[in-house]
């Protein structure tokens, strides 16, 4: 099995004639990617109804032949910029309303392609291609399942073999290698290893604390496929003395995690679900310490449109995935955090990643 | 020893007059960090005469504190966007004529920004930052020399093992391990390992080739350091019985990178430096083979401002540093680019890369 990039270009052709443009730049790197198969980058691609080029250089040329044999490619040589090889391809494509990228290209790029471009007008286009990508067709939801097959596979030698003298850097490496050694290319984005203090960091860095420093130990982390796909997960272990506040904290992330997945059908609002969690996590008294938003899509990059936060109005639809991971961070102290993968299927969900959740499940003892 | 991120932003302030705005919305991340040592992303920096602020999330609240205890920080929560939280900023600091980073900015969010702001006029600026980046200071430098370090010795723990039946990414993870256990905190970028006809691609992943298939094999990599500077180099190792071509190949890469470090010092311009290298490559017969430019600036951020080029018309300063790294890639055959790391002083330039780079000693015989 394998992609159908012509089909997915089809569908975007569809788009573009609602968003009432006869042409379409597409530079963001994941979309051309999805569109092609194209792994390069610096590469943009210009598609209308009788055109579909790669737009690249000549570091990419062999490699453009390899992976895209059936896409037509124009290379410039560096002695060019990408602007204007743009500009000579819009010209010779006809195309009058050429829409670009508005959240893929800076204002200087736009400045620039609209000096060049003097055969077209530019119109500003947002989110054509993430909204295609929003919804995973069946080969994608292959490639995410053994992503995460990959990511639990590697927390499955952690957990075996977490020592007390073990640094939050060490079972960054040792975690990144196991899930090399089962398939993945590499992480799926930096893995965020945390003992104690640093668990309360949303987003922190694994760094030099030991493992026998806290009780808590969090690690968000995920695998990538060869086809670029990726996981994206958390599990809290406590591997110290549970205290009645690590329990509470801990059941109560996971109380609202299963309330809000439980929630999770076609239809369904994404701040409605956003709320079901973050509203439970506030009659726990713990409001003020969940500062993120509840989950997020994933899937060629780790953070991928369908955002379910408190402001999000959008409806879940079959064949979305995203993240379900609410958290508590106690400043100072520790934090908890538990996150899950989550299928949109026509009936309601389906939970991708199955690792032990439960609060006795994740006290996990070790040695001294 | 340590940065004085108020050193830099007093510096920026005064190019700020000559751009001629009162007020500069930094969004680059590597600009932000650069300037404030914060390591998070989804950060903004906000810098008039009398406010610095820095605007972010909940997630990055305490990691904040740690980072840049003296800054002046606003967080939003996740029921607001960092546009609205600029807007209020801005009106509150006063500055009438705000930039923008035009080349960190897409359109969408300018979009979104002019209409959120209605107090100032928004500017668009291009390169403030990065030109202060290209320019090193002291403390940066020690950083890069460390980055260099951690990579050359890295390099020596693969030359030292290579082995017939090892793949392009056993090599690749071997490297990363190494470079990780001298004190780097990653590599610098994904390495490019070659064997053969991967070579020949200049940016191609680390794939199933076995050192055994070819005689040439590519590494292009570098390491990281705690700070976010990196390193880039290239070698190339002859594991098999060296042809001809190879050697004359080989050779003129060489010659060509040795006589344009020897051009590199102050007031010399890019172009002319690249011409050197390229005029070389062409009169040996191999111009076409000779795609991208030779090199560019590098430290926070893998490719920096300061491109070396056949368009660039920047002179070079002292204290600048580049990669000077040109390359003959044969289709189907095999590729070699030589990169060093090389830094202009006042009078004139000292290579901080020092790995063997002659051809003799790129011969690496092998066990079969």
């Amino acid at each position: 099995m394998s992609p159908s990039y012509q089909a997915r270009r089809t569908k975007l052709l569809r788009e573009m004639r609602k968003a009432n443009v006869d042409g379409l730049l597409i530079s963001g790197l994941a979309n051309v990617r999805y569109l092609t198969g194209f792994t390069g980058d610096s590469s943009w691609l210009f598609l209308n109804s009788a055109n579909c080029i790669l737009l690249s250089d000549t570091r990419y040329e062999t490699q453009l032949a390899d992976e895209c044999p059936n896409l037509d490619v124009e290379i410039r040589d560096s002695g060019s910029t990408i602007n204007e090889l743009t500009a000579k391809v819009v010209a010779k494509a006809k195309s009058k309303r050429v829409g670009f990228e508005a959240h893929h290209t800076t204002v200087a790029q736009h400045g620039s392609l609209g000096e060049k471009i003097t055969a077209a007008v530019l119109v500003a286009t947002s989110g054509l291609v993430e909204r295609l990508r929003e919804v995973k067709d069946k080969w994608e939801l292959e490639q995410i399942r053994a992503a995460i097959e990959y990511a639990q596979r590697g927390i499955g030698v952690v957990r075996s073999s977490l020592r007390s003298d073990q640094t939050e850097t060490e079972i960054r490496y040792l975690l990144e290698a196991a899930m090399r050694s089962f398939g993945a290319t590499g992480p799926g984005f930096e893995p965020i290893v945390g003992v104690g203090p640093t668990a309360a960091l949303p987003h922190a860095h694994a760094g030099t604390r030991c493992v026998a420093e806290h009780a808590v130990l969090l690690v968000d982390w995920g695998a990538s496929t060869e086809s670029g796909y990726r996981s994206d997960l958390t599990r809290v272990f406590i591997t110290g003395k549970p205290t009645k506040q690590m329990e509470l904290v801990y059941k109560t992330v996971l109380a609202a995690q299963q309330a809000a997945i439980k929630a999770i059908r076609p239809g369904v609002k994404c701040v409605d679900v956003d709320r079901i969690a973050r509203g439970l996590i506030e009659r726990a008294g713990f409001g003020k310490y969940f500062g993120h938003g509840l989950g997020h899509g994933f899937g060629l990059e780790i953070h991928e449109a369908v955002r379910v936060n408190p402001i999000s109005e959008r409806e879940f639809e079959t064949g979305m995935v995203v993240t379900v991971e609410p958290g508590i961070y106690l400043p100072g102290k520790f934090g908890v955090r538990i996150e899950d993968d989550v299928l949109v299927t026509s009936d309601g969900n389906e939970v991708l990643s199955n690792l032990e959740r439960e609060f006795d499940q994740a006290i996990v003892p070790i040695l001294a």
